[in-house]
């Protein structure tokens, strides 16, 4: 509730353009849509031009359907993450307005036609260590473009094999924002991060087993890296992930 | 290692200019000055163009005095962290050269005499829950600040009193990075998360008892703020928050 | 055991209207049925007038069908929670004596006919932070219900849009006891017990993933509140907070 | 910010009583002092009529003198918790306007002179298991007196002896709110809970050594009491549970 | 390898009964019998005279089976535990030489014809919170009962309604050791510990959810019990308890 | 309260020996002494014929001195463990009445003049893992002795050399209950399990470092001890395996 | 990138047989094959002559079926480890080209038609604690065997029967390196430690339950060994044990 | 106890050479030399050429002093670990006989006069990640030397400037084991492990803040390593580290 729109709505009702009620009414009604399960917040879109974002896990395909289509209905853009299978199947009716990734396991809407690569948006590289980490990248990917961005991905390349990620530095050096997705020990992020420039986001994954605990073992490296310029995620919250790197990104470009 | 560098030196000894030896050894030395007990890494400065930190909890006082040594003798500007007492002792020597400054527990090269603010350096807002959490919030402005950003600073706006926190709001929008440092739950991060456009990155502190766990409460709720666009760096890594801020508000003002 | 209870035995043996095994008997008997696998404790329903609980989990569906059926057939109001479809069934042949409710996986006796709502026993504010966290507030509610309260219902008003809260606090400040529901971060909890003066019962949920750890994020952030008057039930625990909030709202509405 | 308030200052500024300076004054400035190091957030003690509340533990000596001596100079009650003997010294110079308690660390306002016991403040049982709890049970019975309730000390109840307790419960039963405060395992807490009808607070000590980890055992087992009508707050936190089992009896007394 | 052991081999030995070849064999051939997968170790049978144990969970139906055969086959007496119903089916192969239990998951060999109850093999209380605690109590009783003692069933009597446990203390008393199992905050434990005079062996249970940690909680509070007299086996441990409980109790009853 | 008891009481009231207020004070009157931060539990002392136990931790030097001078002023005979220099300090003026040993940091009192061993008491063997483990295992062995009980003392006997413990076990074997001290991992518990028939109480201590944990890594494998007939205690609680093992052995050795 | 490397490729560069993008081709090219989901990582098996090794877990059975193809293809060994009926039936087309064992999990490239015992490779010992270590014990066999060492299995020979494991010290002494496998208390690693002069490689496995916490009790007890020369693998990591194993085996042969 | 030793005191006992009496002891009483505080384990050094360890940590100066004198009184080769200056202190005496070192805080017999390298022991890497590692890292290179492994040592190498390691990548290859010291996120294991053929040790030290919980993290990632070829060691555990390596590399060398 910042300074200018307080100023505005108490100059709408000194004018008596805005009556007591209005006025009121304008302190609270307009950001949310409220569907009884859900108030639906569109005050973040409308701040930053990023969609409205659904994170579907916890929550009945009905539901999600009924969120998503209220979106799609008033004509925002819409980023569901964490679909299971029940989930795209109570989606399948949006036909086209929606396109379905199961391996990120996101639907977001379709792009408007002639929609070309929005200007001046940034590239954000998703780097990720191994095939399993896929899914996640993916979604943190899917979300950078889905908030503008340009991405780059790179894939497999685990500092096992330090060559594989020393061969790529070079691109990912182009990038505004830097993913780092990586599970079991996640050492990804620290050398990455000693290597370019770039703000590195952090993300580790649940890959792993035994004392990797759920991906706390790469949680944990990922907070105590050597490097700096490197900040984490959640466990396997490729959105976060590529949401703050898009924020990054777009910013880094100006014109 | 990048390709640049390679092609630079792969030429310079087709050309005869470098022999085998001089080339291996373009492969290997510059980085880096060896004092023994250190390798210290001028890469990172020559890349980015922050100065090179000394993390001093771990060395001894000797150490830390040949480090800092070493870098202002090469004309390199220097950021010391989590100084003890007897490290500011050791340091005291440099005189002028450094600034001592015993709340964010650091030491900084002055900077070069007739120097202004950086131009487009950017803004980075540094907010913080409670009085108890003014050191680690201080070691991120001031970091930021040694990195060349301008600081806006916001104290003791925990969210047991929202109203403390949104009367300062307008003015925390302005900045292109914004620091949440909290102990206790660590809600703040997840309010500003609501609040800004910007990205945020949020900084648990050992602050609290019981618990909090040394901290581990805050980052547990920080990691999963359920608001988009927060990130996390280590228990009271005050240092990490305002290093990464800076790397994102110098890239969000441009030419 | 308390000493009013001991007085009247004692008065009842010497006056030789007991006898000694009676008198034994009287010190033993009465507060408990046994079932063989299960011992009806009926002394808290006599003491504080709330209908005796069966938590289902981890029982058989014969148990829970016995323990209810025994409940009902002594005419005591009875409360089942966490109940399984398997519960559910189990419990199907009670027909209309039992409502049972999905969401909350509640059951519960049917008030008598003609029962209107129960004078003076006070409002209990159910704010809950997201859609996922509705099955948790609903059997909060429906306890809280269970026990005589009336029950305000305020869902999905987490922190990250913190308009959604504020617009309905000036409702939340009219319940005599307040339970908050969140998972993830858990802020909720913070910023409500900031914003009002009853008691708040924090609730914890496993809502969320990766470091959420099963709800201890939010457990750790709501008991490391920073707001005073807040305390906090086990994850997940929302027949707890609805049992605790009624005991208090009764108390809080008096003569 | 709730309807009253906000409604206020609209027609205070529709009939120009308010210029719009003032106005957006209105929305900011009155509830907070603010020090510098510290804004006091007297929002608090406005709603609840409680005394505002110094965590003097990370705060300096000289912080904590400066914070008190702003509420007390603005006539405002206070109290101050987890006093180290450091803050006593530097809170000596208010003499007898301050009552300092070295077994509770606490020091508090004193009352008006003439001032008796508040009317209809309601009792709160203090029920402490050992006799190292007892800085914590008295943070707590010192606080919720501070709030105007009367106090029942039970002292040193553990169930390693039952009988302890249990010659003891008929005054207990006599509270609107008790308060167990146990470290170890805790139990105190469940047994209390099946023995009263009022609403128990539960307070986990850091009183143990090995698998108590400080704490820890007795707060998981207070989280899990299978006894209903329990909540728990962080581990030693006197505090917390005094405040709020004061906000439950003032509530319990009624006109 | 007992002295008594060595002594004779080596007269066996010197004497010229045993060669060097069945001297080394004597050391090393008897205590076992080899299935490929399995070392069966009959030792502590000769040793302590209960029965062979064999923990099914694990191990393939085939395994369970095998060694199941092996030992009856040698006459031993066995005790099978967590077994699943595919070990079940494994068994039922051995008719009436195994007695299978559902509840308490074992499978035991049956009792000689005409075996009396073992003379001076004492008495063990297995004494349970609740309902869901009833398949690790039983495991415990039957355990105690395979080796030899009489057992003394108490259940449901929690800690929540204390008098179900006051009034079933005398008979407790009987008895030689006392088994407290118990789930959630393992309360009972303690209260146990306090009121009888015999070691209590405490089983913590997985039963409870959330902040209980599959049996954590009461683990730790077992463990940190403020009543002397009380040690701790492994969460669910059923068998050990049983087991250790009959070791004792049959050295109580002494010719 | 056991019915023996109650029959009395009620016997007494009939009679008229007992008048109402009277048989009510005997309910509750005789089992403890009120020192106003302590009430001493003497109950414990008049079932088992063991020593009042006063666990210095925690408490002021004055209050420790104040508890064992009720008790030795009473006849009662005590024990006191976790006893610091200014606990001893505030002891020393009991003089002869109190045996101070500073290896297990206990105080005793002294046996009556002409007092021999106490017949019947059994036999406890403490074995220890190292030397550093010396402390807990003295603080065992004492409690044992201090109980009645004879105790064998087995030194630094860890697993990594397994012949030091081989050569013992013959010794062990004639104990009724064995007390396994070990840190580190532990193993001497399980070892010692399998080699003895007698109950073995396993104490973890804190010995060991980095991921030890404090004791944790010994205390969660002797919980895991694969071999039957192992129980444990709190980490470092030497007290506790020796009162249980005091316990075991004297009802060992029968009439 | 070691020094030869770089040598070769710049006078490759400087006689003209490599052109520029030849020696830049050459500094990144050949150590991968790029799957698109995968880069497989060559250089290990160019290095150390061990097989190719692919970690099915989290990777889909077309994936594993693509990569080990391709590896096939090239005329690598490879070896599959902890592959699923899925990855088992994905893989069954490679036919005898690939030997399939499902106790292990394993599949792995058929030695060559003629190839014998690979001389000069070393023994290594693998001696697992219970029948149920089975599947983790077999996967350390089987990788060390497929990296070229001759394998001694011991199995079941836990320390609850120490004298199971002692009968068969003197085989296991004659390996070049000795894993031990074990899950619940984890001791059997300290005790071969003390046993055998050869390096111990602890694997922890998940065997147990409750306070085994999925192997935690095995890591910490192995981690804390008392006996000097163990270090400890992640855990069921039976592949990181046996592959060290081998590595230290063979170069225990020498020429 | 091998079949050797065995064997050997069968036919002393059978030919008359050792009697009856004599063999029992022959069966115990040489490897150990008790001082009632210890038993000292000389079996180990007997077997494998190593000095005896002492680990000073939780002994008193005189015990160490002590233990360490009948050792040099023995004519064996000693080295102490963990030494405090009152270990040191209490060592003085020893003069020229024992070398004390109080950067890996050490003391080991000084090597016999003109003893020279020891031939065919192997080359040990030691490389540690930053200079607050030093301590830890050179417990392990004074252990292995002390074994008779030469050493190399390699110092600050952190993976966030990866070149460092790059580029004495070359010398750490030619050691038959390597030793990676690392706090913090401990990634240089993983990357060490990629870049050798030998086994790779890795010793995670406490070196680090907040969420690296005293090593955890380091430990976690460490037996995460994506990398074969890595096994683990306790937090700060130098002296395993060294003792291991040089059981490798003194195996590695051969004839």
């Amino acid at each position: 509730m910042n300074k200018d729109r307080i100023t505005s709505i108490l100059e709408g009702y000194r004018s008596g353009a805005l009556g007591m009620e209005a006025a009121l009414e304008a302190f609270k009604g307009f950001p949310t849509a409220d569907l009884g399960y859900a108030k639906i917040d569109t005050q973040r879109e409308l701040r930053v031009g990023f969609p409205e974002v659904v994170y579907c896990a916890g929550k009945t395909p009905d539901q999600v359907r009924g969120i998503v289509g209220e979106l799609l209905g008033r004509g925002c853009s819409v980023l569901a993450t964490r679909a299971s299978e029940e989930h795209f199947a109570a989606l399948a009716g949006f036909g086209e307005r929606l396109l379905l990734d199961r391996v990120s396991r996101t639907a977001r809407s379709a792009p408007a036609p002639g929609a070309g690569a929005q200007a001046g948006s940034g590239l954000v590289a998703v780097v990720c260590a191994g095939t399993s980490d896929l899914p996640v990248a993916e979604e943190a990917a899917v979300t950078a473009e889905a908030c503008g961005a340009s991405v780059l991905r790179v894939v497999d390349v685990g500092v096992a094999g330090i060559h594989r990620l020393l061969e790529r530095v070079g691109e990912i050096r182009k990038a505004d924002a830097v993913i780092a997705v990586a599970g079991m020990e996640g050492a990804l992020a620290s050398v990455l991060g000693g290597l370019v420039a770039a703000p590195v986001i952090a993300v580790p994954t649940s890959v792993g087993y035994g004392a990797s605990f759920g991906g706390l073992a790469a949680l944990l490296a990922m907070l105590n890296s050597c490097a700096a310029g490197v900040s984490v995620v959640n466990i396997d919250n490729g959105f976060g992930a590529g949401y703050q790197a898009a924020l990054i990104a777009r910013r880094a470009v100006g014109p």
